[in-house]
């Protein structure tokens, strides 16, 4: 089955890093194709990729004669088509609480603090890369507030955000904590975030996914 | 089942326009509580809604017990527990499919044009009313250049975003195109979104959800 797979991706994106995990617990090797993002006009824009995905985003996957872009999508397609281990808990409220997590990252603080806003921010206000990084820290903090709250004070919260297996939200929060890294935030406020983090990482999956484990890492 | 559910919404927001949308669809009618957004601090930031969603964003429901946040994860949710009318189609390509159309309104237009990353480019960066209409004008074309030429091409794409029923990927896109409007943003290069949106606005769970239907409208 894996040989059917193409993984468009970039070692330092996130979204990208999402469905790395996901393939890697799902036990899919997929053929990985390269796009590089840059800050003066990445290979996101070429139109060979921009044919494959109008929203010149990465990451894309190919299967079956399929283009899936859009990272929550993809995980959730490998999810259904590939049933173990599952990425999901069973019971519905259990499903939410996951989905809830994952987007509370990939809507209220990924797509703020991305590279393409970053640079609209310097186009639009002359935000130099100081302001940039206080930019993305700004709406990293503010979502991790809420998340180390919210798992903090759930009993549902366990070795990972959902119980003691990875899920869809793990998945999300893993490559988040490497950007929040990335940046310096101070990381001290969010004990169960970063315990997480700990945890996620001895996983095989997590680590095989870790940006600097890509084959075009610079 | 209506009387146990409780939404916490703005008519102004359309995160809680999209679960209006899916409500309406379901046939649910939740005890509606008001939560209104505001420049200078919002009831969203008052410590009984915080206790609530300690992301301080709309919309949040209440069922059995649980609080769901993020839209998203609530209409998935009430798709489950109510599976008729089906908000997504069967096939996990399609599935996909539809996760991806509403994920690319939901991830990468919607929370980068919000009021709250406004209200922060007015601090930080001095951003003038022009220069936040100019911002949100960017995002949402950005988005609906990529939707459209996605939305053209397919054979899948129907009466709806996907065939000729509702789904989660209509919930998404419908209350963006009513935030495109309120910024006065030139439509027609968008005419296979203007004509889904055109037949949606005849469906009456669409209708009623509109921001000028509901009680807390200004």
């Amino acid at each position: 089955m894996s040989a059917d797979f193409v993984l468009y991706g970039y070692f330092r994106s996130s979204a990208a890093f999402r469905t790395r995990i996901a393939l890697n617990l799902k036990g899919i090797k997929p053929e990985l194709r390269f796009v590089h993002l840059r800050r003066d006009g990445g290979e996101q824009h070429r139109p060979d990729f921009e044919a494959i995905n109008p929203h010149k985003l990465i990451p894309a996957l190919v299967h079956d004669g399929h283009t899936i872009t859009q990272s929550l999508a993809i995980v959730e397609y490998l999810d259904e088509i590939v049933p173990q281990p599952p990425l999901l808990p069973k019971d519905p409220f259990g499903r939410a609480r996951v989905r809830e997590i994952a987007d509370a990252v990939a809507c209220d603080i990924h797509p703020i603090a991305n590279l393409r806003v970053n640079q609209y921010l310097e186009k639009e206000f002359k935000a130099d890369a100081k302001a940039q990084i206080r930019w993305q820290r700004h709406w990293i903090r503010l979502g991790f507030e809420a998340l180390e709250t919210m798992l903090a004070r759930s009993k549902e919260t366990g070795r990972y955000c959902h119980g003691d297996t990875p899920t869809l939200a793990d998945i999300c929060l893993i490559p988040q904590m490497a950007n929040a890294r990335r940046v310096e935030l101070d990381l001290s406020p969010y004990p169960t975030l970063v315990r997480i983090e700990a945890r996620a990482l001895t996983h095989p999956a997590f680590d095989a996914a870790l940006p600097k484990n890509q084959p075009d890492a610079e």
